[in-house]
């Protein structure tokens, strides 16, 4: 596996000190942008503030308690959208899908950039469509956390625990089919 | 942007002689499971056969024409699929964005292994149902094509042309939002 793609992991412990440069946070979303679409439709959208500003507020507020519990050190929170049809009322293909592309795009590069990126399904869409005025074809699907990775000491005991526990997936001969379903490729 | 980001595109112009290997076959899957999903769901599977096989011949059969008239080179042919719902019956959260992040892993683990990947929406999900014996709640989402670049001359005219066009995607400034939706972050 590429490092990029193994380095990559959901980190909760961000330092509340740290900074991120303007070109490093441009360098997220060039990352996102060029991802692929179906018919390069491009219906990722995203949000974006920096610690202390009123963006950042606003998706913070917006946050679960449980990631409130630890986000607010980050040094830019996004939440990522898909607009679901264009100007013309045409439904656009597959939006999830293509955020997926574009969002894992982006927490790749922060790994590239030395930051972490966390992904939270925690919160509540209904407040950031009324706090960013998002418009009725437009919705909002994840938010992200970014910083700088921190000791585990910063965080409360619980997510201290589960910021060191092993990571893990199901095995590839649960997940990778040939010929038939369950029949394992691998 | 990291290169493993910015070199990744979507060629048709595949070797028609070119065979992949069983570990970077394997490597693509590998680099797919690690990426994150809501709760760790992971709700992502694949199916996947390679050229000359009765799996590949499943998908291609299932593909529309237009993909068909390039995607038969391709030295592996994939099919992203969700499982929407766990064994207990429970909807799994956001399962096409999360295969979307694994996706992304998968074509980026093609370019770290010198190999190309193309993603396409144009095939049949009911014909994949019906040939991999896909259960209730699993839905083909994605077909991808893997393989080595050719030159573009491997391909019809209207398609080569399409090969050698300069890649094109919205700016930041109709993409990155503060404080409210329309206001460009950069």
């Amino acid at each position: 596996m590429h490092p990029l793609i193994s380095d990559r992991w959901s980190p909760r412990a961000l330092d509340p000190a740290a900074d991120i440069t303007d070109a490093q946070l441009e360098s997220l979303f060039e990352a996102a942008r060029w991802a692929a679409s179906s018919g390069n439709t491009q219906p990722g959208r995203w949000l974006v503030g920096r610690r202390g500003s009123q963006a950042f507020t606003q998706i913070f507020d917006a946050l679960r308690p449980g990631n409130q519990s630890w986000a607010g050190a980050a040094s830019a929170l996004i939440v990522g959208c898909v607009v679901t049809e264009d100007e013309t009322g045409r439904s656009l293909p597959m939006p999830d899908y293509a955020l997926g592309l574009s969002a894992q795009n982006l927490v790749l590069q922060a790994v590239a950039e030395g930051l972490v990126a966390h992904q939270m399904g925690g919160f509540s869409r209904e407040d950031i469509a009324s706090s960013f005025g998002l418009p009725p074809t437009a919705q909002a699907v994840i938010a992200i956390a970014v910083g700088v990775l921190g000791p585990p000491s910063l965080l409360p005991d619980d997510l201290a625990a589960r910021e060191v526990a092993e990571r893990v997936r199901k095995p590839l001969s649960e997940l990778v089919f040939t010929d038939k379903w369950g029949n394992a490729a691998f």
